[in-house]
């Protein structure tokens, strides 16, 4: 048996804190059983919780602080505040260190990359970590990236997500060559942003073995026509939303109209398996958890409102991403990137104006 | 009665040309009767599908022209085959000419916004037209704006579509008082864009009766939050395309489910009647229309490959926005903002570093 997959976790993360955290840790060590955590949070809070969870308490060690990152804190203060100190730094610092494979933490996005950003640093050619979402579609699963950290990207960065997003596809899928696509948009006109146009002839001319399927719109995504989509994060982070409330909205529409008549409502229940099936494959919680790419380690964020269920797949999702050798598969990526980019012969070929 | 609205119609316009252009003005003649129509294109196709619509022969009169702008046309070749000769062309000009009240088409969205913006030219004050979607929502419906035309808008084109989307709220939904949203992210660290927080100061600052209720979110399109929903186009249509996607996705599972078993299947033919008014809901044939504001004149896009229900809306919405005075409503805004922006006061008051 390999050694266990050590997971740091930011226990007062998120709404509900280790009342979500330990239950869910408990979840996902029942799923796989070659798990250890380090628990980072207030002794006080987590142990009676932790009495209740005797297979999380076998399975972990607390390391004690009282200093809480807020869910409305900015970066900023959270920073101030929490370096160093606090149980969402200190599971970053776990990592860092070498103490934990993964950091996973359920609290507020903007600290938590901010102190990522300070605690583990960018790998050597980056310029800003970008966060990776798993989006459900017909055909599967596909890795949508950045959802929201890299702002306005331009070329380069985009180019750089679509590698990142790549080697997440080949370690979360085990896939060999997964195919990738640039988000755009389709009116003909002025197709779309300079830097994405600049992004698609950058991967177009790479040499690099990525099997990238050049520009992909909207309903791609739902539709899962490539493995991996790139975007800017404003847009990324716009269309996982918008997303999330179309499915809101519908599930809402079925309701009602499955509650209009009285033979709607017979019909639901005959159907109810059907329905329980679809609600399943409808359930936010099962593709919970955004994944941090770029820094010296790997981070996932677990939504703040989850319940236990939905941690659990945050933390299964850390584990996979551990026992895939993420990490090592983009170092090794960005690392053959570089060294063609700096190469001469690939100079001429496949230099572009920007 | 009023005078007839007059409908300037792109005969050739969309995958299926006349053969869905004439009954969807059949539909759309059936419901508001007080339509006119001028159809543009090539006669020979026209007449034989217009003998089978006897309703829309006694309203229309045909204008020939043989030159059609294609569906993979780029807007350069449609200026240039195509100008001052093409269906497409003919029927923008009716609207400049003050032969029509308003221009439908299903060509190709591109040329369509490249020979209105050559032909109607903007109007005063507006740099880039903007293309306004009706979206369906939990609580009825909502316009978003721009879905694709002002690529990388900046904070004053935001603030235009800002007005020009009040105003069609007003005529649209006959609200006095729309609800208008600025479309953000919800990330803390760098909340959006530069000038999406440059346009949210201006609207804030601005001493025009707008109900400005600062950010949304893209799950705050499903939910209907505001009547109003301002965004720059490239994130505005991949939101737009995204929330298609997901619907059809949807669609798809539900389908899936009701198949699995025998006892789904009997459920759902019980509850045959609420799926119906589900799929009615879902119907995008409903909401298909984006109209191009900032023109001397209205014009409105229909999808390309819709059917002749699809394209009967889209002429709905056409009229709607004549007999609503959506060009008089948009004229008297802006001449209002522009004139508060050169008075002094407001200049004291409401000006922001951009």
């Amino acid at each position: 048996m390999p050694e266990p997959v050590i997971i740091a976790l930011d226990a007062m993360g998120g709404d509900h804190g280790p009342e979500v955290v330990i239950p869910g840790a408990d979840i996902a060590l029942s799923r796989r059983p070659d798990t250890h955590f380090k628990l980072f949070g207030d002794e006080a809070a987590i142990s009676p919780i932790l009495k209740a969870h005797p297979r999380v308490a076998a399975a972990c060690e607390v390391v004690h602080t009282d200093i809480v990152v807020r869910m409305d804190d900015k970066p900023s203060q959270a920073l101030r505040r929490g370096r160093r100190r606090s149980s969402m730094w200190l599971a970053l610092e776990a990592v860092k260190n070498g103490e934990a494979h993964v950091a996973v933490s359920a609290g507020n996005t903007g600290a938590l990359m901010a102190m990522a950003r300070f605690s583990l640093r960018t790998l050597a050619g980056i310029d800003r970590p970008a966060i990776a979402a798993i989006w459900p579609t017909l055909r599967g699963e596909s890795i949508v990236l950045d959802v929201g950290a890299t702002i306005g990207a331009d070329a380069q960065q985009l180019v750089d997500c679509a590698l990142m997003g790549e080697a997440m596809a080949r370690a979360l899928f085990g896939l060999d060559r997964p195919t990738v696509g640039l988000l755009n948009i389709g009116v003909e006109e002025i197709k779309g942003l300079e830097d994405v146009r600049a992004a698609h002839q950058l991967l177009r001319d790479s040499h690099l073995p990525m099997d990238y399927k050049g520009f992909v719109e909207g309903d791609d995504l739902g539709r899962g026509s490539v493995d991996v989509v790139v975007t800017e994060g404003f847009a990324g982070n716009i269309a996982l939303k918008t997303a999330e409330g179309t499915a809101q909205q519908i599930a809402q529409y079925l309701k009602n109209a499955m509650n209009r008549t009285l033979l709607a409502r017979i019909g639901y229940l005959l159907a109810s398996g059907a329905f329980k099936a679809l609600k399943e494959k409808m359930d936010p919680r099962r593709s919970n958890g955004g994944v941090f790419l770029g820094l010296n380690g790997i981070v996932i964020k677990s939504h703040g409102g989850t319940d236990a269920e939905g941690f659990a797949s945050a933390v299964g999702l850390g584990y996979e991403m551990v026992r895939n050798g993420l990490l090592e598969k983009i170092v090794a990526d960005l690392g053959d990137y570089h060294r063609e980019r700096r190469s001469p012969a690939s100079r001429g070929a496949g230099s572009v104006a920007s």
